[in-house]
């Protein structure tokens, strides 16, 4: 059981420039002070001499890891169920990942971080540093990592692939084409942590799901039903409006089957905050002074509680608002200009200038969006960086909704023929998920080259040696990789929000035209199934490992897929009507519409009103989770005896 | 602190026939050897001889109900939040009640009906016992309460009526008519147990909110807007409906705090069945089989609870269909036909007549209904009796639904003029509800006078007496007092089904008809004022005290009330739509009527389905919950006693 943790696999690698330091220098050399308070804290180092610069390798055997697990009181649950604070001396009690090993990946990484940032300095005076020439000042009760890499000394600290277990996954999953859906969830999960996982598995039974709708779609598109064609549009949208209800439920229900094989207590319904990885409840941000004054004053903490819960309450409405407000009147103008211009162009040139033009804009556009709504975000109280990301999905898929939809939606209404809206979704759905994944595949590997490419020339420059310059080591060449981040912002998001949006996109897209074009669930199918090898690949090769996420579902995500069923609903109704009315007699008269709008702006305020509040009160909660932990630190230790106990015991009866 | 313990309150009466015992056998008399066992596990008995009956009192010392708790394993909360279970010896570790005392009105009945109940013949041979000539034979091991029961001899045991809390509660309560809409809830809370004074709380709360609406119901009425009449209506739907969702999410945080405030950790949101009162989890019902299974095979027991869970919601959607199957092929010919019939009728003589074998067949169908659906229910796997009365509920309400509105819906429809619909409206709200309230109020004291004549004529055509027969000891009153039950069965209701089907009757009469007839709200405000007092009347006065029951929300009822909204906004669309279109242009014609209708039932599939499906597999539930027991009976005792001597030192401190 021990034997994965046994193996020193190196997992984090540090940066730092090629140096000529002198002999008697090397005591005081930045680099190899680090390299020194790596090896205290418990490390195991490599060093590897690089191209351009030198790199550090850093391995924990399984004792550091726990040691700090310990420090940090990362909370993780027993061989009872509970979790509980990590006692080095009580490792029997807690429950191992489904590979075998003691931490999951996510866990180890914190516990790197704290290793690798938490050196100070402890002695009573400054230590100089030196580095090519010049002199640093370590002061007393510094961060080592921190100074050096505000001094530009360290470049970057990057979790490191582990070949063979990449190589595992290359060979079982990335390039393993014919199992289709099928994936080695619980291979992703401890190598690339909980919400890739996470991400992969929705892609799968996503992918599984569609079958059914692209088999029916099918169906409509090759068989003529003749007269009763017009009947069997109703039932297909009917069905897969079903089916996408469904579908989001049963994502529900196999997520948080997911969490319990991974042994992460995490309720769907109650998301209680500090549950997930154990840390956050430390981590809360929330009102900080009352964290401090607990237990002083009852009433005064109450009335602390909801002021707060009510001032974050309204920022978040202020914010929704602005954003939404902003879409709306700033937006859409602009995607109806694009759509209007476009169509009244007459010359093909013109028309690709545009365009373009529009790419460029649309591209910048939603970078200032993505920033402004990071900004928003911050003077929002949520409760963890998860929460905060989950916001930020929010905000950012609005901007993306409006740039997707209302171009379809304006050819749609402009023609009034299905064939033509057809075709734009035809258009659409092939062309730019084509060109999507290739772009999505070609960026990054350009990216590594281009870098390699300036290195060698930089190399030449210098030294003008003639030969070829080879990247040998592993380490440098995925120090050259890009990172796997969104293209909204690396601060809350990594890339998974590019692959998740573009599903999300794609789902909007097939089931908001259901009616329209039943074929295109077909399609979805088709790159669906790409998309699970490509972005394997992607993953796997062309970045840096990714720093691994808390987050123990796709979060936002399920909401939005949840709101383009709603959408799907009206706008298929709205179709089908259209399609039926094909005299024009059902006019709609304003007064009715109207009442259409309002009714339907009522219902949507209904169901979406009890997102905005929740049922329990902050000061309700916060006292629930504060109990809680509090029990579960005064019985730790005593419990975790027990349980150990209990298992060596049971270990001699098996015996 | 423990004054309240001290006094001996008798909180149980229990009747007996009387007998005429013969000194030689009082030995072995059967209420003898009842009340010696009584004495036997620690109750404190008093015999009272009533007219027709001796009446046993029984109270319990707070050690006797300690042992009975700490026997049931009654999980409490102690100081430091957590629930654990009970132990006379840690009693200093857990929390009390708002009143001060140790146990709620709700354990404490729990403790006496184990101590009662659970009388067993623990001797090596059975007991004869005499009564009244006959002779018995209380077997080894049989328990004696049910034996005296099943032959009769122990007529009935009932909670008694505290005498002090009933009159300071009347004083301050029933009385208070001033007050309005304050209620002494707390108080209410520590008399009749949680889902009584959660009733009331929402009752009071549901009074408060009313005032906007009804103000600016009353304002729409006085103040003629002239011709801007026509912008004002939808402008009072809108906010009435916006005040309907606020009201409903704000009166769940409402009963949160109402649940912190009283020390029951019930989380509104995962409600993990077992927290409930504590002694849920053991009783739950869910696959016993399983329950002994557990810790043998993972995958079986998964399995089990997967074919369980989907078993279950099968027969839930089946019984669910069949009950709105019924409902519309049953009822919804007959309500027309009665509504049809009347409306035709010329003759008043004839209508009352037809109306008089309307409410006759009603009250019949009523009753049939509540029967067939908890037939019904017996064959869904609901967790507890909680959920299997808030199964009952829905089934019942839609009976009640189809009932109440058809014929409003008729009216509107058939006369198409809002003068007639408000005329109707008034007359259901007016004349049903005080006619209702009156009956409500008389029936019960008919019932005590009925029941109080028949023993006076009884004991007269015995003895011939000729004075006047004085009911005068209170527990024999008590017991001649009606119980408060349901008029659809006793089996899974009390009382309080009746009390909130008639308001959420009004709410959806007020709300579903809000554009038609602003000032229904006045007229509700009014009649709740009026119902609060005369509840706490009723209860204090008119009933036995009932049985506490465990529930820590009204349930079903909040979802039933959140349907009414949404029912609200599409009834009050038609209705605006009609108001409108006075020259009946908008005509809809059945094409888009027939989309319209399938985009309704759509998204209403798609908000309800979460309801059916748990977002949780039974499994990892029960996983979580099993996990959570066990995690809490290991350390029960430790934490017990740590959290004893912490508040022993606090208190030494302190001094």
């Amino acid at each position: 059981m021990d034997v994965p943790e046994e193996q020193t696999t190196f997992e984090i690698g540090v940066v730092v420039p090629k140096r000529s330091v002198k002999a008697e220098d090397e005591a005081f050399d930045c680099v190899e002070v680090l390299v020194n308070e790596f090896k205290k804290v418990g490390l195991i180092v490599e060093r590897v001499l690089g191209v351009a610069d030198e790199f550090i390798k850093l391995a924990a055997p399984l004792e550091t890891l726990g040691r700090a697990a310990a420090w940090l009181k990362i909370r993780k649950p027993t061989r009872i169920g509970m979790e509980l604070q990590f006692e080095w001396e009580e490792l029997k009690a807690f429950e191992r990942q489904p590979d075998g090993s003691l931490f999951s990946w996510c866990e180890r990484f914190h516990c790197y971080h704290h290793l690798i940032y938490g050196i100070e300095n402890k002695s009573q005076s400054a230590v100089t540093l030196k580095c090519d020439g010049k002199e640093l000042q370590w002061e007393v009760g510094e961060y080592l990592l921190q100074k050096l890499e505000s001094k530009g000394i360290v470049k970057q600290v990057y979790p490191l692939h582990d070949e063979k277990k990449r190589k595992k996954l290359l060979r079982c999953w990335a390039l393993h084409w014919w199992d289709f859906t099928n994936q080695p969830v619980d291979e992703i999960y401890s190598y690339f942590g909980t919400k890739i996982a996470v991400y992969f598995a929705f892609l799968g039974m996503y992918t599984r799901w569609l079958l059914f709708p692209a088999a029916f779609g099918l169906t409509l598109q090759i068989i003529d039903f003749g007269s009763s064609q017009l009947l069997v549009l109703p039932i297909f949208f009917v069905s897969v409006v079903l089916w996408a209800i469904m579908f989001s439920q049963f994502w529900k229900r196999k997520n948080s089957a997911l969490l319990a094989r991974w042994k992460i207590s995490y309720s769907m319904e109650a998301d209680l905050g500090y549950k997930l990885l154990g840390m956050e409840w430390s981590s809360l941000q929330s009102p900080v002074e009352l964290i401090r004054k607990w237990g002083t004053d009852k009433k005064k903490e109450k009335e602390m509680f909801q002021r707060h819960e009510w001032l974050g309450w309204f920022m978040r409405f202020r914010n929704d608002a602005l954003v939404i407000l902003s879409i709306i009147c700033l937006q859409l103008p602009f995607e109806l200009a694009y759509a209007h211009t476009y169509e009244i162009m007459e010359s093909d040139v013109m028309k690709f200038g545009l365009t373009a033009i529009y790419l460029f804009a649309i591209q910048y556009l939603t970078q200032v969006g993505g920033k402004v709504s990071v900004k928003l975000i911050k003077y929002e109280n949520n409760e963890n960086k998860e929460k905060r990301a989950d916001s930020l999905v929010y905000k950012v898929f609005g901007l993306y909704f409006m740039q997707t939809y209302i171009g379809v939606f304006y050819h749609a209404l402009l023609h009034r023929s299905f064939s033509t809206l057809r075709q734009v979704l035809i258009q659409r759905l092939l062309v730019s998920e084509v060109l999507q994944n290739l772009w999505e595949n070609s960026l990054p590997y350009l990216k590594y080259s281009y870098r390699k490419y300036r290195i060698r020339s930089k190399k030449k420059r210098e030294k003008e040696s003639t030969g070829k310059i080879q990247f040998s080591s592993r380490v440098e060449k995925e120090y050259l990789k890009p990172s796997y981040s969104a293209t909204i912002g690396e601060e809350l998001e990594d890339g998974l929000f590019d692959d998740i949006l573009e599903l999300a996109l794609q789902f909007g897209m097939i089931m908001m035209f259901a009616s329209a074009f039943p074929l295109a669930f077909a399609f979805a199918i088709l790159n669906n199934i790409t998309e699970i090898r490509t972005d394997a690949l992607k993953l796997l090769t062309m970045f840096k490992r990714p720093v691994p996420r808390a987050a123990a579902t796709i979060g936002a995500w399920v909401n939005i897929f949840q709101f383009l069923t709603v959408m799907s609903i009206c706008t298929n109704c709205a179709l089908l009507a259209w399609l039926y009315d094909q005299e024009g007699k059902w006019k709609i008269e304003p007064g009715l519409a109207a009442i259409l709008v309002m009714e339907h702006a009522l219902l949507m305020i209904k169901f979406g009103f009890s997102r905005f509040v929740p049922e329990e009160p902050a000061w309700v909660r916060a006292n629930r989770v504060k109990n809680a932990t509090e029990a579960q630190n005064i019985c730790s230790k005593q419990l975790l005896m027990s349980i150990s106990r209990k298992k060596e015991s049971d270990g001699i009866k098996e015996e």
